[in-house]
């Protein structure tokens, strides 16, 4: 029995990632996971023994076929550019991992190209599909924060070390693309500093400094060298406080009603008094969907639909283009550079 | 029945810190607390409600008299050079609460006037006397973390905003003087970020990276706006890894057996490996003497013997030349600046 | 100057208790701790050391004396009854340690006896007077929580062993005052179990198990022999639940919204299914007023007014009540044993 | 290409457990999943699009056919003892799913045609292959612990409701299982109290206690009805003391070097002191490995090499023996009664 509406996915890589879309495609039912490649051949026995009815090989190219509507590139990022390059000549669909290349310029082309092929391009932010990012940015455009201060985030573990880039590049796109999904804006100007322990010259420490209007200032700290896995975000603004962890199971949000007074005016110092509000914290509840299948599900609906991704390719370039400025930054004394 | 050996002290302040030191010196055997002064009334009533045997006074220079040998300076600390100075000028001991003084030049003269008059001086560094801090110094010592990298700090809370200093000011001596305490060395370079929200021009949240000699980088992380109180040093070297958790009530310091291995030599990036080590962690007994009382007891026996105080006055200056630098960074779009 | 109007306090026994209560009736503004015995030399010394003002003796007859007005009675158990009933036949007003006596029958003769004599007879039930659990008590008045279900305490820490009292005894009068408070109603029966490890016939670890009224079930674990301190209780209702934790600094409450809705009718066992509600979850603010110091200002309340106290002489004879029926299922095989 | 040394499975009953069996058995190498049933069409399509090299079949007798040589029972308990003896008869090898069967007498004819046709009978005591309980068997073993004073463990979660057992016997055989094996030594006597309160006469709330030879004690408390996820083992000895925490994600064994020793004599109560210990906890490293995979593997072992299951049928039967008991209790007033 064929199922004409099925639409049929190709995975380039099987590292870290690549498994991981293969699986959900195969659970998502308008979808099948017709061909996968990797160069390593055991990397495609495994594939094989799990998913007797994909087909797999060691040549991309064999997915540039009818088979394959759509790819997926999990491979190295200094291969992204080439391999969406060449899948979108070819007319398929692409997800692509994040970062979505190395540089702006890149990304940008690839922009270009699905713009003029009308192919869907969408860039594997996943955070941007997990609903307690959604949560957070929709608690925000209430206002019911008050005015927004600052953000503060923390990702680090005792890490995964990529060769190709460094911790920044690996880890700091999530956040990256959280900010800017849930700011609604860009950041006006960035600054980096960190360091390169176990591999010279790879950085597996970095801090990030971005400014953004209205005096927003957030911070984010990555490191694959720490003793404990942390994910969370701090969001304080003027009339609530919220803590996003997304490595407790359940309880992820947390809002505080906690807030700081300033009053207006005071003749002098003396009188000067801060009131405090102190009240209630609430742990909304938050559904516990996998925010990757919430992500491939939206990757089909746009190819479908023709609508455009929320992560799509101008997101993708957006969050390089910070990266570049945040490197430049890196190596060059912490400066603060303007991100435009 | 009268204890000639008692040591007299008077005490300057009743904020915050003043009356913990009125406290700890009446329970201490060998000292007692025979004048404390403020402005405030109210705050005096209140000292000679719990120490009938204390006498109070509105003005400071009373202490200035032979029933006072020495003198706890817990002022606002824009008061801190003239108190100091004078009381050192009147020949007394003095404890002064930190930041000592506002610049370092300042500092440096009352370090002068300390050592021409023979006199104790001591800043309180509070956290040099914590039996957890005394273990991370005893540990990074022995050799046992191996390369020492980087340490990353988070000192935040829903603050009591001040109003003559910043939260840096406020909050990071506690984390520069444990840095100095544990390394036993100085940053080469600082660079600082944050914002200013609640009050105008008084930063509430910030960012500081400091440079130290042979790759290490320290990170500390300041805030008065933060929902939760997290009091946490996380301490990474080659061999151990380390947690250190002012805030819980007994597990403290936690060592991590992790590590990251990496191969001295690989032929091609495709052998490139690292090698992971994951193991026990350990949670060492850590007394849980009150630090104050036996910074208070450091005090007292530096005065009976001569000692210079663990935390004299250099290491306050120096705590003080640190935050001068870092000030210079914050309000100068973050620029790396040299410590000397 | 003399206040008149100040309530003269005298303490008797400065072991775990009774320096708390010294400290606390020192603070309120209106009472003074006029005498304090003790059997042991140096806790008098050091009674007098901190506050010079009170007079100590190792006669607590002494305390009989117009000077005092009211007592506290924080001496091992076997001694209340008899400490008391001297105190009320000498007119004193009388705040007593948990639990009030060994047996109900001294317990309800110390009632009488107050009556009789028209004195203020308070058991120290710190419990009662915890924002907390008066939380817990309105929360389930206010019939949020649904029709209540079960409530399960856990009590346990590496402890304090006690030489007259075993575990039960020391421990369990903390949540049987809670249950009676919050539930407002006495458990019809109760079964115990538990074991003596460490000192012989004296038990160390404790199970308790009540049936009240309405199919309502409460079960209460005590130890002095676990390596955490525990101090939990949970609370299922039909429609919320709720867990107070009095170890957490600040979130003492949490209150699910989490239920399961019983279908009232299903055809089939097929067609039976379980609904489940999950929800939010709600920390609510509460006070960190200190309950000891709560209890002692009622207990100066109720000798000022003549009011009876929340936690008085009746209520602490019913936890005796309980206790008693409890030691007899502990030493019976764990029989269930009715209460009356 | 066929592997003649493929171990051929069927799984009977796609519940909770089913799938997870057919998912870790066609993840082993050594072995296959041919054939499916339940009773459910929709869960068998679910099975053939995940499996598409499963069969699938609603009548649970076609696997008696020589393409199954061994079967997983995962279905209601109210029908092991049926399809379990079945299966033997049909010269199957048997993993059935906890409890063996809802009488001990129908588990021990399960044994005996076990042991008369040379099948392999096993259990799925899922936790006896637990890496952190392993962990705890050795412990004790190596006498490290000391003398074993008590066990008391917690097993709550708000739950999923079964129709034809309650909580006791859904939640306890993992307690009972793992009590049986890290202590080797069955209870003496059982005494069990609970209440039903969402369905008629189906308790979701138990308590159990349980006394071992050498007054060592255990409790166990179950609950359907509960809002945290709670799965912890507290094993106190005379020298260390453990927790068990299997909720934690990596943390799950923590080993408290704290104790209490008391000394041997004393002339008087006066001088009776206990001496604390208190000193490091130490968290080892445990295996992550996947416990319901180390199961399965066992299983295949057991019947490639004939040797006797770690969780064979006498301990499914010891386990059921103890439920029967603990039972008679629950329905008895809470009575202490002897296990044999």
């Amino acid at each position: 029995m064929t199922r004409p509406e099925l639409i049929r996915i190709g995975v380039i890589g099987c590292g870290y990632w690549g498994p991981k879309h293969v699986r959900v495609f195969s659970e998502i039912a308008n979808s099948s996971v017709t061909m996968v490649s990797d160069l390593r051949e055991e990397r495609l026995d495994h594939v094989r023994e799990r998913y007797p009815g994909t087909r797999t090989t060691k040549d991309y190219r064999d997915l540039w076929n009818p088979d394959v509507e759509a790819v997926v590139i999990a491979t190295p990022v200094s291969t992204h550019y080439t391999l969406a390059k060449e899948a979108l000549l070819a007319g398929k669909h692409v997800l692509i991992e994040k970062p979505i290349s190395f540089t702006s310029a890149e990304g940008e082309e690839l922009v270009e190209l699905a713009d003029r092929y009308n192919r869907t391009l969408m860039v594997g932010h996943t955070f941007e599909y997990n609903p307690a990012v959604e949560y957070l940015r929709d608690y925000l455009a209430s206002g019911k924060l008050g005015k927004l201060y600052y953000i503060s985030g923390t990702r680090v573990n005792l890490g995964i070390f990529q060769k190709d880039i460094n911790v920044m590049w690996d880890l700091a796109p999530h956040d990256l693309s959280i900010l800017l999904f849930v700011l609604g804006m860009s950041p006006i100007s960035v600054s980096a500093s960190g360091q390169a322990y176990v591999q010279e010259n790879i950085h597996d420490v970095a801090y990030l400094t971005l400014h953004f209007p209205g005096k927003v200032l957030a911070h984010i700290r990555v490191s694959w060298l720490d003793p404990c896995k942390i994910r969370r975000l701090t969001v304080v603004g003027s009339k609530k406080m919220i803590v996003y962890d997304d490595v407790e199971p359940t309880e992820k949000i947390k809002i505080y009603d906690k807030g700081v007074d300033v009053p207006p005016y005071s003749d002098t110092l003396e009188e000067f008094h801060l009131s405090y509000r102190y009240g209630d914290i609430t742990t909304p509840h938050i559904s516990l969907a996998e925010p990757l299948k919430l992500e491939c599900e939206h990757f089909l609906h746009c190819i479908a639909t023709g609508e455009t991704p929320r992560s799509d390719g101008h997101s993708g370039v957006e969050v390089v283009r910070i990266l570049e400025v945040a490197q430049r930054s890196l190596s060059n004394g912490s400066m603060q550079e303007p991100v435009r």
